[in-house]
């Protein structure tokens, strides 16, 4: 599994062989995107998590992905180390992933990392990215359940606003919950969630506290997903769900073959004309677009 | 100019239009992009730049970019008004831009605004972005000459080292100078840099200490500044690397337009039911992106 994931990685030919004989043995796994600001605890949580699901007999995969860092894939490695109660069960699959190769970022490398865990049997799988930039949005298109980790004393209530995350998370956590402030973290982000308009018979995101070094409330978010992947089940909306995600896949693949179109040599010196061009004043880049696209 | 911005942010089709008119007024400006972690004192030193610039006798054109909101474009208000020493100034020209539109990034939208504020005869345009993510990678290959700005005491050496701000620098700018540990931040600094590899001939990055607040150092950024746009024309530089900002645009914008064709209702239907194909496990998404770009 660690091969194939360095397979997409460093974006091989050899994938499209690869996801070709996966497919048939796809489907089966619930992916469940865990994400929220640096210092939250993520590393920890998902710790936590990965214990929980395995007393209850699920086999779990993690893959922890690094969206900030466009150079390096050795990454994430401290958090490898706090998630080592793991590293030694055959039933846990953990694995750090550089994101941000030439072909652009998780969407373009998530979707095909899931299907390799997906093939090879994993109930469930833990996606972890820190929540910056684009990566939570990202994220959360791609997972069935998207969990927010919250904890008290980070501002988390603007941030929440900013960040847009209220439009993404179908379980909240607020961890650290030990922590003064755990109970206004809780209580300002209810009621900003309910501010937002949804559907009657929509899911209603729990707000759970917890304390995932002490173990404390971790059971309760463990049913929270199993809760969730019901909804999703009895509403058709984990069908939709992996629809986007394929949608955006086949995007994302089609969008990374057209740029290698436009590094070929040929096509390169095309390019390198038409911005000289644009350089000089004496073409619009749209039109430059255009004879891209045609050419 | 506001408005020709705002098309931009709502990704208008009179833009073709808008800039084939502007492309022969272009190439004057000097692009800078300042970057830096939250709370290094961006906006305190952008603040500071545009003073000094003005003492000089520039017309400076000021973007703040905002990666991490794809929801509003009402962001950066405080930073505006931590701006707000030039408002009145009708040499200087301040915007805020969300850049996280449908059409992606600020691939797509910020060399379309720089081409705005060239067009108008700026002489130098600061594009100031907070450096999270992939957002500085992108600063740096948008700009002919790259600020990073370092604070002591926020553990930047690490952070340094991790996000690969080494590789994009042209002036590194220690912000905050006046307290502990500034001299140590630029110590290891210039040690992680002279590790580097650089060509004999190759521009080696000033290392400037500072202090917004109370305007020193500033003086010194501006001759940096000045220094190294006079490197980048003495060797062409300056025109290779516009070629290459020109290059990513072009394709931005082609790439823009390959996603709204498959957004078009046809093809949508189309890329759904190959999505469905995907869910079923009956077709991989390799096969399904060369239809889609076939079709």
């Amino acid at each position: 599994m660690g091969r194939l994931i360095s397979l997409i990685e460093n974006e091989s030919p050899q994938l499209r062989e690869v996801m070709t004989a996966l497919m048939p043995f796809t489907g089966h796994a619930h992916v469940v995107g865990i994400t929220g600001s640096p210092g939250v605890g993520k590393s920890t949580s998902t710790n936590a998590l990965v214990g929980e699901l395995r007393r209850r007999g699920r086999r779990v995969g993690v893959l922890a992905v690094d969206p900030s860092s466009p150079f390096s894939g050795g990454a994430l490695l401290g958090d490898r180390i706090r998630m080592q109660d793991h590293v030694l069960d055959p039933e846990v699959f953990i694995r750090s992933m550089a994101s941000r190769g030439h072909l652009g970022g998780l969407s373009w490398s998530t979707p095909q990392a899931l299907r390799v865990l997906d093939a090879a049997g994993f109930d469930v799988i833990l996606i972890e990215t820190v929540g910056v930039g684009q990566s939570e949005i990202e994220i959360a298109s791609t997972a069935d359940t998207t969990v927010i980790l919250l904890a008290p004393g980070m501002g988390d209530g603007i941030q929440a606003a900013k960040a847009g995350i209220l439009e993404i998370g179908d379980v909240y956590v607020i961890n650290k919950a030990d922590r003064p402030g755990a109970d206004k973290v809780r209580r300002d982000l209810r009621t900003m969630l309910s501010l937002g308009e949804r559907a009657q018979d929509a899911w209603k995101p729990p707000i759970i506290k917890a304390s995932a070094t002490k173990g404390e409330g971790i059971a309760e978010v463990v049913d929270g997903l199993e809760e969730h992947l019901a909804f999703l089940r009895s509403t058709e909306t984990l069908g939709r769900r992996r629809r986007t995600r394929a949608r955006d896949e086949i995007e994302a693949i089609a969008l990374a073959a057209m740029r290698r179109r436009w590094g070929a040599v040929g096509a390169r010196a095309e390019l390198d004309e038409l911005a000289d061009r644009i350089v000089a004043g004496s073409l619009d880049p749209y039109t430059a677009a255009d004879s891209l696209l045609d050419g």
